[in-house]
């Protein structure tokens, strides 16, 4: 039995008029190929991730795991379909909080078709990827057992200005969340991006490779956030979306590191603010 | 009296029919202000600069000293103008070998008027900015006694590839680099990259700097890069061309962080492959 995605943030939502991904409930999900070779792209990226000895087992850790490809029925019933088959990153968890984030300060390729690379160009300056080196491309929060998600609409994620963008990464972690005119609180600042198992020593892992690496270049990619706030210890980091990765020819991917470095440094202030809140609330307790 | 910078690799070179920077011969230079308020915006940014607490003092010592602004005769007769005053950064070098990087994988910020953005857009496209993260935009070597410094023209340095800005590293430390079909052989690249004075050290300072400072954007600003090739320990690094640094309003540089990385990994390869060639020298010479 395959069914729409349920925690799928960014992208087409599968919908009986609508082609989107499907899970099948049993820890896949299944992406249909996008047009213009861009499915083909996605998959011949894994096979080519896979087969790379050079890659680092802990960095493979960061890419879902990938089950080739299969012909499907569509999700919007236009008959058989092939899809990438991966793993489904959600598989395990209740109620996900979701964090998809469009890494870099552009997403057009140096040998892009004119077309597509005015379309990316206007993109990118609309949204926070020119000025802040990424930007909120699907989010999804859990409020709590009686309120359930907020998953905002596609408009308002891309009417996210940088403030915007920076204030999505703290109500991602804020226990008052629901609250729009609320300061968010950050309550679980430190224990999604904090220690160990924490988002921030994701990212910084994912930063010492891309300061080494000259394998690929990774456009339009995505890094995906996840948490679960019930028993909340540590979050998920992963890497998504290679239709448009290309080959590094002996250069960093300097676009992404860029965005990444531009995303450490958000989660790093967070991080740090919440912990002087913290200071400051033991400091008042004990007046 | 005041006299052409010698020594300068990229932009206007001051002859009596065009206007450029001159130097007074006791260690100052002066650049005469550039239209559309580029000239009066680096002005302002230095004031900025030196006023900030929070730049901290080993930082400053990549910026050259600015002394203020100056009328002085311009230099191709047209009447006083007003100049930047700042420090000759060649004064106390014999026959430098200079490289002038412009950083970042594009030269337009994100306010820029429609045309300024349009120019920049082409020749980041044209050039290896926005592969390659940076682009060489002035190279000058000094090739020994006898054959003296070369300074190959604007259009070769602005045709340069990813694999020729590469070579171009390589050159700038090679004692073969006069014979231009000739692999280069890094000979200078331990003495003028590597140690404790080295290039790679005092690129990993700011690195470190601009993963962390949020008060400017520097768009259009370059690495310069100099050394003597007699007695040569280490190598300079300074930061010039401010004329596009704008606010970075709570957001890390990350387009220059991007290619500063991008820059490092390129002298880091050229610092590795050279050890390793010393290494099978002395192997090769002990059988």
């Amino acid at each position: 039995m395959l069914k729409s995605a349920a925690h799928q943030v960014a992208g087409h939502q599968a919908t009986e008029s609508q082609l989107g991904p499907v899970v099948d409930g049993h820890g896949l999900f299944y992406k249909p190929f996008q047009n213009n070779n861009r499915g083909s792209d996605e998959a011949n990226f894994y096979f080519s991730l896979y087969s790379n000895p050079e890659i680092p087992k802990q960095i493979l850790s960061f890419f879902p795991l990938f089950h080739g490809t299969k012909f499907l029925p569509a999700s919007d019933g236009s008959g058989p379909q092939i899809h990438l088959a991966m793993e489904d990153l959600t598989f395990h968890l209740n109620r996900p909080s979701v964090l998809d984030l469009k890494i870099g300060s552009r997403t057009w390729f140096p040998k892009a078709s004119e077309d597509y690379f005015r379309k990316c160009l206007s993109k990118d300056r609309e949204t926070t990827t020119a000025s802040l080196g990424f930007r909120v491309s699907g989010f999804q929060v859990f409020w709590g057992e009686e309120l359930g998600f907020w998953k905002p609409d596609r408009d308002w994620v891309r009417g996210l200005t940088v403030i915007g963008a920076k204030m999505a990464l703290e109500r991602f972690v804020s226990s008052n969340c629901s609250d729009l005119d609320a300061k968010p609180d950050c309550k679980f600042a430190g224990s999604v991006y904090g220690g160990e198992n924490g988002v921030l020593k994701k990212l910084l892992d994912l930063k010492a490779w891309f300061e080494e690496q000259v394998i690929y270049h990774f456009y339009s990619a995505s890094v995906l956030i996840m948490y679960e706030r019930d028993g909340v210890n540590g979050g998920i980091v992963k890497l998504i979306d290679f239709a448009h990765v290309i080959d590094g020819e002996g250069v960093i991917d300097h676009n992404f590191l860029g965005g990444l470095c531009s995303l450490i440094k958000c989660v790093s202030n967070i991080l740090a603010a919440s912990k002087e809140n913290v200071n400051s609330d033991i400091g008042s307790k004990r007046i």
